[in-house]
């Protein structure tokens, strides 16, 4: 097994598989050009920008394997380092999360729904483009956009070119806006064998187009259940993946939808910390490492709260029972995340689990503060 | 609340403390003597020895509060930075727990069970004591005794001398050996205000005078489970401790015993990491900076194993589902505690359970390297 992890990017995915390494014996360092990076709790830093070669030629001498906190990592950088370095997952799940298009392609090719789409180069085609779709659309940059940025919503052809150049003239893609039920998020984790373990979906909730809340296991029906868990797994085998990787889908009602992949540990994952017997970032990181994943099965029900912009009192919400606090170290910003709540269900069919979800819901609630101008990181 | 944790030792309990208070925002430094003390990996160090009083006052001066990885700092160097410094627990949790007699004293004042004892300074009060029991009998030095270290089985008066020198005439006890069934473990966490949690008994298991596993919830009927949890809470109320303090108890089959206390998190409460909601090292955390305890209630059954001396290949390890590692980042020496695994029940009634329970205990059978001079921590 690899013992030294290099992870690129250290900020609260960063940080939390590094206190999941530890205890497999895997030292990390990480990559972030922020000096108060969070991983630095522990693990050691190269302070550098995440397609700084040098750094990443000093990362890659240090390190048995490389692995990503995100996935917007320059492919030239990497491409720079390959012959030095062993990154898990590889450039290439990389490159395919980087470009909406690209997703897309995969998900049609491997025969999975999605939204109906069409690439964009021009305010003319997106202008044709709405006009065929005979409804609200979103257009999307194909690179460099997450928690709601570089999104632009368009109701009527009119809007084209307003909104072409609201996102600079990037190319981009133009998805037809679905009505959904709900967003399902199913977490795979995939070993260099090609062995994976799944988590259960869990159900989010978004506000002001970040993250709020994700729920899990959601409820499913047995076929919703299959055909969430099999996409996930023929998405992490297409792109030979080894690691975590995230499906994000839409519950149509009467079928789902991939709406984007994360091929990393993700915030809507959270909840596996303290809701399953092995989280998230131990899978991760034991399946970069080589060593064998472990059960990804549920304890029992859990949610997982985010506080976004301004943090409650600590002290007020762990006295609300079975609630585990995971703080980023972060100072507050308006739209940032800055820590997340897991609340488990005591016992079976626990009744005071949805009231102590509530009462955790408002602390957050209270204490949000989205950005303006969107999200950031 | 407290946000800087000073920890006095920084092996693999002070390591688990710090992995533990990351996610609650508490920054850690520890002094240790060893300059590659396990605790670096999420904590800052101070290389010095545990009663180097310049470097309890460099660590007085940045903690908000200081705890113990173990009991046995001397008192005198912790009463020279007392005016500097906020220990939690008190000293006086340490003072007690580091002299056999007055533990003896303290459980016989709150009218706990304990085995017959009688305090030691010469061979002649020893050979004395021996003829009054009429049976075998253990000569334990009253302090710094850990892991079978300082004590000398006696089967007769004629013995005495030479158990005596044995201890090199150290001021003792001896107590008569009691025929018990089994030996269990309470954890209980008090915060500063009184409240108690207490964590289901685990049932221990021995090798070499070095605990193997630790299996919990220990099978006790209702009398016997509210008789180890009144005593532990008895204890840590009538030396107003705060954190987390743990009792050992002899099953004597009719009766609890209790055989000794630790004032500190506990090789035996190493189950709560992966087997409860809210860890023995989150909950000292949360207790000593002033946080509400965290739920101590078990997932499922739980079985703890100690790998001592050798390690098993981690793969093979945690190839059998449902098991966590967690190593310690020590070197290998006869009788060094490297690293456990926790050992989690899958479902309810989980037939495989104790198949694989039995499995790590090969692994770690297979590995174990006891001292030939008795243990070592």
């Amino acid at each position: 097994m690899a013992k030294r992890l290099g992870i690129v990017g250290g900020g609260q995915l960063g940080r939390m598989l590094a206190l999941a390494a530890a205890p497999l014996g895997v030292e990390c360092r990480f990559i972030d050009p922020s000096p108060d990076a969070g991983a630095r709790v522990a693990a050691d830093q190269l302070v550098a920008a995440y397609d700084d070669r040098d750094a990443l030629a000093e990362l890659a001498a240090w390190s048995d394997v490389i692995t990503f906190e995100f996935e917007n990592v320059p492919a030239e950088a990497l491409a720079a380092v390959a012959g030095q370095a062993h990154f898990a997952p590889s450039p290439r799940s990389l490159e395919v999360s980087q470009d909406r298009l690209l997703e897309k392609q995969l998900f049609a090719e491997l025969g999975l729904g999605v939204a109906p789409y069409v690439a964009i180069d021009s305010a003319a085609e997106l202008a044709a483009a709405i006009d065929r779709f005979a409804g609200p659309a979103i257009l999307k940059t194909r690179r460099l956009g997450y928690d709601g940025k570089g999104q632009v919503r368009i109701e009527s052809s009119g809007q084209a070119t307003r909104a072409w150049d609201a996102i600079s003239a990037a190319p981009a893609i133009v998805e037809q806006m679905v009505e959904f039920r709900r967003e399902l998020s199913v977490v795979v984790a995939r070993d260099a064998g090609g062995r994976c373990v799944v988590y259960p979906p869990s159900e989010n909730v978004h506000r002001d187009g970040i993250l709020f809340s994700s729920s899990a296991p959601a409820v499913l029906d047995e076929r919703e259940l299959a055909a969430a868990t099999s996409s996930a797994i023929a998405i992490a085998e297409r792109l030979d993946h080894v690691g975590v990787l995230t499906v994000e889908l839409f519950d149509l009602g009467d079928a789902l939808a991939i709406n984007e992949l994360a091929p990393r540990v993700h915030n809507s994952g959270h909840w596996t910390q303290n809701g399953c017997l092995t989280s998230q970032f131990e899978n991760h990181v034991r399946a970069v490492v080589g060593l064998p994943l472990g059960d990804p099965r549920p304890v029992r029900q859990s949610v997982m709260i985010n506080f976004v912009g301004g943090m409650p009192d600590p002290s007020e919400l762990l006295a609300i029972p079975g609630t585990a606090l995971h703080l980023y170290d972060k100072s507050a910003r308006p739209g940032r995340k800055l820590a997340h709540a897991n609340v488990v269900e005591l016992e079976r069919d626990d009744s005071t689990f949805k009231e102590r979800v509530q009462q955790v819901a408002e602390l957050a609630d209270a204490a949000w503060i989205s950005g303006s101008a969107g999200a950031t990181q």
